[in-house]
C-alpha cells in the first residue's frame, strides 16, 4: 500500500495532501495548508514549514513525496519565495531518506483530469471524485497537493511494472 | 568582537565569507564556495548546502548571518533555484537561533565601495582592500559573500549606537 505526501510549496501557504493507494482505490488520509503570516520573520516561517512537513513525514511515513516541478508564469520575486519554502520541504524529506519526485503541472493535471490543460475547478472536482470526498477539497493549495500525490500514486505502480 | 557569516546563496555555488570586526579593523576568517553538481539529485545538493552552512555556523559561531535580499534581473527558474538554496541556508541559521539580516545589493555595494552602482570588479577590489587580502577574493560568489558580511559588520555597530 503506497502512501504519498503531495506538497504544493509556498511561503504564505504550503498545501499538503496524503494519499494512500489500496489496490486500485485511492484514499485521502489528510490534507490541508501550512499557513504563515507575512509579518512573521522569514526564519520563523521557513522553520515552521520545515517542522510541519517533518511531522507529516514522521506521522504518515510516506513512500515518496510528490511536488509540482515548474513555476512558469511566476515572476522572480514570487519564485524566490516559493523556492525557499520548497527548499526546506525537500530538505525535510531528504533528511529522512524519502525520495521527492517532481511532476510538471501538465503531468499532474493529466493524471487527475486526463488532460494537461485542465483548470483549477476541474482539478478540484476530479480530486474530489477520485478520492470520494464529500466536497471539493479546499483551499486550492490543499487540492493541488492532493493532485500531486494522486499523480505519483498512479505513476508508481506503472513505474514498478515497467522496471520489473 | 562581532563575527558575521555572509552568504551568497545559489544551487550550483553558494558563496560564504566569515568576517570578524576587531575594533575598527575587519579581518577575513574564511571564505569560499559550497559547490554542487548539476547532475546530483536536488535533495543531495540542498542537504549539502544545509549541512555545510551548519558546520560554518558551529565552527565560527557568528553573531549574525548576512545575505543579499533581492534578485532583480533573474528569471523565475533561476530565482526558484536560488530560493531553494537560500531557504535551507536560512533554516540552518534559524535552527541555531542566529539572526539572518537581508541587505539590498545597493546597501552591500554602498557599504563596500561607497556607491550602490559599483561593478563586480570594484566590489572584489574593495573587499580585498578592506580585508587586507593579498589578492582579490575569488570566485565571485565568495567575494559577494564577504561583501555581504562586511556590510553587516559595518552596520552592526551603527545600529547598536543608534539604539543605545
Amino acid at each position: 500500500m503506497v502512501i504519498v505526501l503531495g506538497i504544493d510549496p509556498g511561503l504564505a501557504n504550503t498545501g499538503f495532501g496524503v494519499v494512500q493507494r489500496r489496490s486500485r482505490d485511492l484514499v485521502a488520509l489528510d490534507g490541508g495548508v501550512i499557513a504563515t503570516g507575512a509579518r512573521e520573520p522569514l526564519a520563523d516561517r521557513l522553520t515552521r514549514i520545515h517542522r510541519v512537513v517533518g511531522e507529516l513525514l514522521e506521522h504518515y511515513r510516506p513512500d515518496a513525496v510528490s511536488m509540482e516541478s515548474l513555476y512558469f508564469g511566476r515572476n522572480a520575486t514570487s519564485a524566490l519565495a516559493v523556492g525557499q519554502a520548497r527548499g526546506v520541504a525537500l530538505l525535510a524529506a531528504a533528511q529522512r531518506g524519502i525520495d521527492c519526485i517532481d511532476y510538471t503541472p501538465q503531468q499532474i493535471k493529466g493524471a487527475v483530469c486526463g488532460r494537461g490543460g485542465a483548470d483549477k475547478a476541474q482539478v478540484q472536482r476530479m480530486v474530489q471524485a477520485l478520492l470520494r470526498l464529500d466536497a471539493p477539497p479546499t483551499p486550492d493549495h490543499a487540492a493541488d497537493a492532493l493532485a500531486a500525490a494522486i499523480c505519483h500514486a498512479n505513476h508508481a505502480p506503472l513505474r514498478a511494472a515497467l522496471s520489473a
